[in-house]
């Protein structure tokens, strides 16, 4: 019987047998029943259903080990797709992806800001409706949307809990409502959760890590996720891993959150920007430019990006505030070890963009020399195989997941006619 | 077929209903198969063979609704014994509980401050044979034995990575001599995960909780443990959860272990300690004593303890003090909460002594005011229901837990003849 972690859904043999599959690209049965500790029948009838079903494909033959060769199971990436949308304040990305994991197509609209859930939803599933109609993907084939946004998250019922990405949003019951106008299953997760469990699903994380992600966007907040042997770590109300709200000087500056010294406040990219306006002679040797911003927290990218580019080009005073962003994140990311225990920690998000090797370099040398169990084992800091579209495919693969390894419990946004 | 996760055994069909009926204290078959989604067959086929272990025993009859009355099953705790030890530098508890994780005797040995393991632990398994020769318990019926100590921990090993409780104890096979010597199978954890565990077995928490646990011992450390569905978070090497080692000040002090401004250097019962031997007025009128101190770090509960009880009858020092440890606690909680989202916090250890009260009320209220995800929903803060004998009573919780429900694959150590 399979024991359901709190806040997520329990995996089915058939679930736990395609998310093997998938992972290993090309197994055999024989490998197939000894990974999962089921007989040889119940193999067979598993990979009948999963051949009937098309979501799986006979492929060549492996090596013998002494009988006859062994036929070769692969997954069949274009048996389903998921759809991916990471909606932020100042971009909107929806990627579709394969059941590999791959994106097939994208589509970019202004982010939402200014606009309220009632106009914003009905013009992106206009442009999800268009986004599919313009490629080959089978309409029947869309097992459904993920739409990865700000949290906290009412996880269960779909519905934010944080007036972003403006007011309006506030409590408005948001997967409900994309569920009603895609006539699609819908789920509602976080950047970072996304984030972190499209780097499973694309193949390059063993079935047994434990792994965290920090997602470094386009403005003020920083992303924590934490997988577990292939499921995102939930917690009660799958609000955790919140690590742009650590604390990391006791008499800080109070944050908007309740708490003081939060990490986001000192090492984000607006933090970033903000020092670099007032390090006068930065500013105007860069081109920044602190006129005319959303003071709401807009898109601060553009002169983070200014910035990076300028630190990885060797600018002292630029690198000199990249680098000290870089140690506050290599604490956090020491914390998120010391209370997780990873393997490896992932960076994704555009807010590494061209400063990705700085973060990086900076973020294992603190883990290494600062982590509590290092005597245990090593930890590293890789770079996001999923680049900056990361969060919108890890929507995409959240809802593969769900609806095809770990089937939940119906809620209100879910049971919908699938689109066809 | 059960997701085992990662670190940990994966539970047994047959161990969550044996876990269920215990939780719930009585139950009937038709509820236990709801509860775990088996067919009536498949249950009667589980409760028989608990039956005939003599695990569990029925016991009068539920209400009917319709039918016959309904048979109710019960636990049967004196059918198996954990034997669970908590050594410390200062001090060595020893506790045997029953199935239910009641401590049915107890024994407490001077720690292992000065002494090699080779000594030690001849001692220790001497004083475990007395005290069960001593006691009704059926030796037949002592499934195993947990101890716990500091960390790191080689847990699959069950060697210390760590110089405590002094150098002599670094990379000695603990768990491997300590098995025989007792000749029963023997884990290794630590003292937060053995006291959330503790609060699980003994039936006030809920079977699909997601909550954590602040442990206070006797000196600097303080411990930290997550539970999640009935099972310690492990992470990668079950190196999880040291909430000590929390910076909370990124400019802070070094610390032993590589990081800055660490949680117990400034919250502990040490740091509280040596703050009030420098407040000379308050040293002289508790009668602090500094003087032939440890200087590896010793016993500081009898001073500690002068200064919490002076705090609970309102000196204003002695309060100022215990009031900063538990603002930092409160900040260490509230990190905790925003990582693993937690439903409740119980606090454990004979550190909380005679000042819990304080420590609650003030965690509390930094959690309510900090925590990032309080629209969600609540995080209670409670003391342990275990007393100061949490950690060892946990020992005890953590081997019956693994022997009878979550069995692992074998460890050098595991598998010797059973004590009889």
């Amino acid at each position: 019987m399979p024991v359901g972690r709190s806040g997520g859904g329990a995996a089915t043999t058939r679930g736990l047998a395609l998310d093997m599959i998938r992972a290993a690209r090309t197994i055999s049965r024989v490998e197939l029943a000894a990974g999962l500790g089921l007989t040889s029948p119940a193999i067979t009838r598993i990979v009948r259903d999963l051949l009937v079903e098309g979501l799986v494909r006979e492929t060549g033959r492996g090596p013998s080990t002494g009988g006859k060769p062994r036929t070769l199971l692969q997954i069949n990436p274009t048996s389903r797709y998921g759809v991916g949308v990471h909606l932020e304040r100042n971009t909107c990305v929806i990627v579709v992806a394969d059941l590999a994991g791959q994106p097939v197509c994208r589509a970019v609209l202004p982010g939402a800001a200014h606009m309220p859930p009632e106009r914003m939803l009905p013009r992106l599933a206009d442009e999800i409706h268009a986004l599919l109609a313009g490629t080959g993907v089978n309409k029947a084939a869309v097992v459904g949307l993920g739409l990865v946004t700000y949290g906290p998250q009412d996880w269960r019922s779909g519905v934010l809990l944080t007036p972003q990405p403006n007011p309006q949003w506030l409590d408005y019951p948001v997967a409900e409502r994309m569920a009603e106008l895609v006539r699609l299953p819908v789920l509602l997760d976080n950047d970072a959760n996304a984030a972190a469990i499209g780097e499973y699903w694309l193949g390059t994380v063993d079935l047994t890590s434990t792994y965290g992600c920090i997602y470094l966007g386009t403005g003020t907040g920083i992303g924590g996720g934490v997988v577990v042997a292939g499921e995102v770590y939930r917690g009660s109300s799958a609000n955790a891993v919140e690590i742009g709200h650590i604390s990391i000087d006791v008499d800080g500056a109070p944050c908007t959150c309740g708490n003081t010294g939060c990490l986001e406040r000192s090492a984000g990219p607006e933090a970033v920007v903000r020092q670099a306006w007032t390090t006068s002679n930065l500013a105007r040797r860069l081109g920044l430019d602190p006129k005319g911003r959303d003071p709401q927290g807009g898109d601060f990218l553009v002169d983070f990006s200014k910035i990076t580019t300028a630190a990885s080009s060797g600018d002292p005073i630029a690198r000199s505030l990249v680098e000290r962003s870089a140690r506050y994140l290599g604490g956090a990311a020491v914390t998120l070890t010391n209370l997780f225990d990873l393997d490896f920690i992932v960076l994704a998000g555009p807010g590494f963009g061209s400063a990705a090797s700085i973060y990086q370099s900076i973020i294992q040398s603190e883990v290494d020399r600062r982590w509590f169990s290092r005597r245990a084992h090593p930890v590293r800091v890789v770079p996001s195989a999923n680049g900056s579209d990361a969060a919108a495919i890890g929507g995409a693969v959240l809802i593969l997941q769900r609806e095809l390894v770990r089937p939940q419990a119906a809620s209100s946004a879910d049971r919908t006619t699938p689109m066809v």
